[in-house]
C-alpha cells in the first residue's frame, strides 16, 4: 500500500476561483507539497492559504531561476525523492499547481517522476487562458474556429506563422518578450485585434490594447487575439 | 440601474469541479437560464442542481438541434429578450453554462446580444479539454510546446494541416466524425500518441487508446494527441 499523489490545480489567483474538489482534497491535506521560486514566495501557497490545516507538513519544491535546466532538473529529483518516502508510508501528498497541473504547469516535472510508481490523480484547475478572457470580455474560440496556444519565447518566424494559422491565438509566457512579439503582431495587422492582460484575477490585474500595453510584462500576463467578429451566432 | 448578466462556467460535468465562485453566484441567484436541448434536458441545469434555490426563477434556453442557423439563432433572439427584461428591472441573471463560457460554449451567443446594454461579468469554468488531460493522465503542454484546439467538423486536408503544426493537438466535438478523423490522424503516423475520452469526469466517463475507441461518439467527446515525450524536464 502506497499513497495518492494528487497534482491540484488551483486557479490564476483568485481563491474563489479554486474548485469545490481541490478546497476540500487540501483541507484535508496532511502532507502539501509546492513550488517556490529560488527559496522563496509560493505563488500557489498564497493562493491556497485558506486551506491549509494548522498542522500539515509542507514540502517546498525550490526551483532555481535559471535558463540552464540541470539545476532545475535536480531541484525536482530531490523532492520527487521527498514525495516518494512520504508516499511509501501509505500517506497521500497534495501538490499545489497554479492554475492548471497539465497546461504549462511545473507539476508535471514532478509527475514524470513518480507516476509509474504510485498511484496519482490530476484535479484539473482553472487556466490563466479561459480566466484572462473572461476579464477582457473576450470569447477564446466559437463554433468551428481554431484556437492556438503559443509560448512567447518562440522565435519571430514561428510566432508569425503559428498566430497566422489560427482563429484565435492565446500568447504565454510573455514576460519580458513583449515588446518583440507586439512587433510580430503589429506586422501582421493584428494588433487591433490584440489585449494584454498580467495577473488575471488577482487585485493587481492590469489589462489593456495591447497597443497601450507597457515595453516589458511580468511572468504571469498574457496576449490574447481574436480575429473572428462577435459570434452573433 | 439595471442588473447584472452573469455567464459562470460550471466546468465539465462533476459538481464538485464547480468553483467557489460560481458555487456562491447560483445559490444567491434569484433568476438562472440554461440551455435545453430541442425542450429537453439541460446538462448544464443538472450540474449546478445541488445549488439551486426553491424559488428560483428558470428561463430555458430552448436551441433546436440543427445544423442552421435560422432556428438557434431566434432561440437565442427570444432568450435574450427574456433575460433583457429582467435585467432591467434591476435584478441579476446567472446564465449557467456547461465547461467555460468562453471556450466554445453556447453563451457567446447571449453574450454577443447584451454586452453592450448591461454590465457582464464571466465566471470561468474548467473545461473539457483541461479535465480530459487530467483524466487520461497525459499533460497538455510543457516549456515551448504548442498546443491547438481544433474542431472535429473541419475538412481532412484543414484537419490534418493543423494537427501536424502542433505539439499537443486537443480535438473537440468529435461525435458522428470520429472514423473519418481516427483515419486522418492514422494517416500522420499518429494513432499511437492519439487518445479518446468521452462525458470526462461523469460516471459514464470512458477513455481509451483511439486504435480501440467506437466508430461513432457522444457529442460530449474529445481525442488528445500528444507528440512529446514525457517532460522529465
Amino acid at each position: 500500500m502506497t499513497g495518492i499523489l494528487y497534482g491540484v490545480g488551483l486557479g490564476p489567483g483568485d481563491a474563489e476561483l479554486i474548485t469545490r474538489k481541490a478546497a476540500r482534497l487540501i483541507s484535508d491535506a496532511k502532507v502539501i507539497a509546492y513550488p517556490t521560486l529560488a527559496g522563496g514566495d509560493s505563488f500557489a501557497r498564497s493562493i491556497a492559504a485558506e486551506f491549509l490545516g494548522n498542522d500539515v507538513r509542507e514540502i517546498k519544491i525550490d526551483v532555481p531561476m535559471q535558463v540552464a535546466r540541470g539545476p532545475a532538473q535536480a531541484a525536482y529529483d530531490a523532492a520527487a525523492s521527498e514525495i516518494s518516502a512520504i508516499l511509501e508510508t501509505d500517506m497521500d501528498v497534495v501538490v499545489l499547481c497554479e492554475g492548471d497541473p497539465f497546461f504549462y504547469g511545473s507539476f508535471m516535472y514532478i509527475y514524470a517522476r513518480l507516476k509509474d510508481r504510485f498511484p496519482t490523480e490530476i484535479v484539473p484547475g482553472i487556466t490563466a487562458m479561459t480566466a484572462s478572457a473572461a476579464a477582457l470580455g473576450l470569447p477564446l474560440a466559437a463554433r468551428n474556429e481554431m484556437l492556438s496556444v503559443v509560448p512567447g519565447p518562440l522565435p519571430d518566424a514561428e510566432l508569425r506563422q503559428k498566430i497566422s494559422a489560427a482563429d484565435s491565438v492565446v500568447i504565454m509566457k510573455v514576460g519580458r518578450h513583449l515588446g518583440r512579439i507586439r512587433n510580430v503582431i503589429e506586422g501582421l495587422n493584428l494588433l487591433d485585434q490584440a489585449h494584454y492582460i498580467e495577473r488575471a484575477t488577482l487585485p493587481q490585474e492590469q489589462k489593456m490594447p495591447l497597443s497601450k500595453a507597457p515595453d516589458s510584462a511580468p511572468y504571469f500576463s498574457m496576449i490574447l487575439i481574436t480575429k473572428e467578429a462577435d459570434p452573433w451566432l
